[in-house]
């Protein structure tokens, strides 16, 4: 059972693709779990009105959270202070105050992760939490981490990056002893800036399962010269230049196919392993609870697909299992 | 009138591609263009026997230039000093002394880093040369640098590699007052890791045409907020990572594609602009001359358009705009 709450106001298509991408969840997942709309109820339940397909018993399921503030998707992280009554505030208070189990958001990611630090807090010894994509590719999806919270790392930082990968890559996506790579530019462990030549030496000693260094055309293969990966560590730069332009590719790709004639149905179905809709959301890791970030483009499918990794993370107490991997490594084990 | 020289041993297909690579571009240049082949001269001249296709003429325009050692691929660039016999240093050394305007190697590039830097020496007042990579994109081609020959880099460095790639953009891509991208993880001036905003305060005083920040998903657009991309600049990590990446994205696109039944040969025709070999080689910009850098995996089709490159930047007088561009730069001007 797990109850989830789901920022109503937040991404370039709120409050529509949130409430249709809450009943379509709550229509494929067990009977135990609820969702939380939270932002201004009069527009939320307007939407409900207009889409009008939810049945009585999904109703049940589904409730509805006043906040009347909205954070706007171009305002500063330090907004949130000054909006305690928004939507991405209320949402993550809920979780704080034990009313809720996860927060769902394709709002503004820098006050998402402002208001999930404030409100959530952040494990003992994280300095940053990261945010963990998966990334489709031609084996299993890989977890890359960071994709964009922490722009400067430190080697001590990468290293916990990869600590909390593995319990996602563990819990979420069902991997025993994942896999980690470090990401570089060759696979020779003195290749590379100097933070990932320090990580390198770092990560040997971790008690990870660290693989090595892999490259960039490791990340799309889903595999790297030492093995199949589960985790890719690299800072917030990198990770979030490689996901822009991995989201950017193949609908550039499509485009290009489509002009020479083929039927775009056709080619979208053959690359849907590479659409990011199908992995939903990418979970902030490192503060004491869920918080599930969506792109702000989202569709009603790729927030439908978020609150199930959300419900995920509830039920295999993801959560739990990072507090106490990083209590084990900060004690000397792995 | 150019004089190419070309590394016959350089590269996973030598002496096979570089050889008929070097016939191809003879075959399509103007007839005053030469090409010199270095290498092991029985090597060579068994190849030139066995693929027996050239006229005469051709081959009158084709020198072999003996050079009895071969630098391998997986050898430390130091290696360089202890093979001054070898293709990749005989082949430069030709420059130095005047007897060649340009070396083109699909062989190690760290070495050939090295040797170039040795033997050509650097423009004044640069610590490093980078390499300039052509990236396809749904626009025109994009000239990205660093894409790996430096993995820590300053802000100054950053600003110097926008410089020589705006020289490249001028006479490789007949571009006028190339635009130039920074690139980052928001297009706002204050997103980006320390080194990256600083370069940012720089890029703006540079004199240079410079549109502001740009980000991971411009670079298959061939555009970004402010504009279409001449130049995109970044450091040798990030360069290298996305370089590598977006090789290994196409192929697995078009694995997928004929794996659902279309037909490959379609599917490569549609998607021909995103194909690198079109492209041919990277040129090593910095060093008082011409150094095209090829991908190891160099067929003869992308040899022979590194060759035409190499005539281009000879043609241009690309090298001589480069010094001239950074002599103004450091006396206080673009």
């Amino acid at each position: 059972m797990a109850r989830i709450a789901l920022d109503a106001m937040g991404g370039d298509h709120a409050p529509q693709a949130p409430v249709a991408g809450a009943l379509d969840a709550l229509a494929e997942l067990d009977a135990s779990h609820t969702v939380q709309l939270v932002g201004q109820r009069a527009s939320i339940e307007a939407e409900l009105d207009r889409l009008g397909r939810s049945s009585d018993t999904l109703r049940k399921r589904l409730e509805t959270v006043d906040a009347p503030d909205v954070i706007e998707m171009n305002e500063k992280p330090t907004a949130v202070r000054g909006k305690p009554n928004s939507s991405m505030m209320v949402g993550l208070r809920l979780q704080a105050d034990g009313k809720s189990d996860a927060f769902v958001s394709a709002g503004n990611t820098g006050a998402q992760m402002a208001a999930s630090m404030l409100l959530l807090r952040l494990h003992p010894g994280l300095k940053r939490p990261a945010i963990a994509t998966i990334f489709p590719t031609a084996k299993l999806p890989v977890v890359v981490l960071d994709s964009g919270a922490n722009v400067d790392c430190s080697a001590e930082e990468l290293v916990q990056f990869a600590r909390v990968g593995a319990v996602y890559a563990e819990d979420i996506l069902g991997r025993s002893n994942p896999a980690v790579g470090l990401l570089s530019i060759g696979e020779e462990p003195e290749k590379g800036n100097t933070v990932t030549k320090e990580t390198h030496a770092l990560l040997v000693e971790s008690g990870l399962n660290f693989l090595g260094n892999c490259e960039g055309r490791d990340l799309p293969a889903g595999t790297c010269h030492y093995g199949d990966l589960d985790v890719v560590v690299c800072d917030g730069f990198v990770g979030n230049v490689i996901l822009k332009f991995y989201e950017a590719v193949a609908p550039l790709m499509i485009r290009m196919l489509a002009k020479e004639g083929m039927q775009e149905q056709t080619i979208r179905s053959a690359l849907r392993q590479l659409d990011y809709s199908e992995h939903g959301g990418a979970p902030l890791l490192g503060v004491k609870g869920v918080s599930i970030i969506c792109h702000g483009r989202s569709s009603p499918r790729a927030i439908k697909n978020a609150i199930k990794i959300a419900v995920q993370a509830v039920e295999s107490r993801m959560n739990d299992h990072i507090g106490r991997r990083l209590e084990r490594s900060a004690s000397g084990a792995a």
